[in-house]
């Protein structure tokens, strides 16, 4: 057993690795931080291809975070995986609905998942914050409900969900719409893991 | 905006979706509950060829969370992924050091990993119990380090920690141990929803 334990020597090896996987991409140094971050959480360098950033989303997403917006997720993983101490330094928290006792019951009394009904429930919270979602189709389906239909508009909207039912889909109208800037990936893949990496990504690069 | 808002119907359709992904597998049927639930929570079909598991893992799995032993993670993205409720209801909880101070002293002071340390403070607490691991291999390899010099068994070790420096070593020798049975991933893809996936899949065949 011969492997590398130093925590700083590990990201920077990950990080040299994943370079040349880059390649081509004609990335800003803040979007590198970006990708290169999704594929050290996911170990996949798939991921290259298929993620998409809204040339507006970087700068949108650390002026909310300098400004001390909240960002708020669908799933618990997504606030879990999300650096809370540096968030928190800037003035700023992650919060999260889906454990919440009266979104259970609105989401058992309508039929829809507990992530939607969270995301509806912060309503009209989400103007100019930060939106992370992770896992729930739904819930980014839900934003995007109220980003047209009521003009509620985030700063930015991390939107990844995961899987093989509707994610695809909310991705490619989050990638549409021409209100809010966004940070998606195309397609199946997803997940708490890369939404959190993607937040990190930028909240990183303010300290 | 046409979509399922069903929970139920979601992964319903979903494991629908993902049934030809495992065919010629020959997998037994909570195998392909394990397999299902890991492609369903990377949204990649890709993880089908990839997946290793023991073939005594799952019957061990089961039997220590029917004994109601613990659940011990590497990070609390695996701990905040996996269903706290149903292993509590079978008397087992799922436990973390990595945000203990005297753990982050040890890992400093020693020039190795959080999780690592933590792993190496459970010491003779996994004996018997279940390992889950979804991000570091430096976790993993102590975990098979205290298998083979210091002899403390798990019951079982879900191994499935992910990226570019140690990630598919660890993996290799976990699957290489002939004392623990194991479920993991071969490369460096995996991460916390594999790692919860896994072991919820096994916890929701019993009840």
């Amino acid at each position: 057993m011969d492997f590398i334990t130093d925590p700083m020597e590990i990201e920077r090896r990950s990080m040299e690795i994943i370079k040349p996987h880059l390649a081509g991409l004609e990335l800003s140094e803040a979007e590198t931080k970006v990708y290169s971050r999704i594929i050290h959480a996911s170990g996949d360098v798939e991921y290259a291809p298929i993620i998409r950033i809204h040339p507006n989303a970087i700068a949108a997403a650390q002026a909310a975070m300098k400004a001390g917006k909240n960002i708020y997720t669908d799933v618990e993983m997504v606030r879990t995986g999300i650096n809370k101490k540096k968030l928190a330094a800037l003035g700023g928290e992650v919060k999260c609905l889906i454990a919440d006792d009266e979104v259970a019951r609105m989401a058992k009394s309508e039929g829809i998942t507990r992530s939607m009904a969270a995301m509806r429930t912060f309503g009209k919270e989400l103007e100019g914050a930060i939106v992370a979602i992770g896992n729930a189709p739904t819930a980014l389906y839900e934003v995007l409900r109220l980003v047209e239909e009521e003009n509620i508009l985030p700063a930015v909207i991390v939107g990844i969900p995961v899987g093989f039912v509707g994610a695809a889909d909310s991705k490619e109208l989050l990638a549409k719409n021409e209100k809010v800037p966004y940070i998606t990936v195309e397609g199946t893949k997803g997940g708490s893991p890369i939404a959190a990496a993607a937040v990190n990504a930028m909240l990183y690069q303010l300290s």
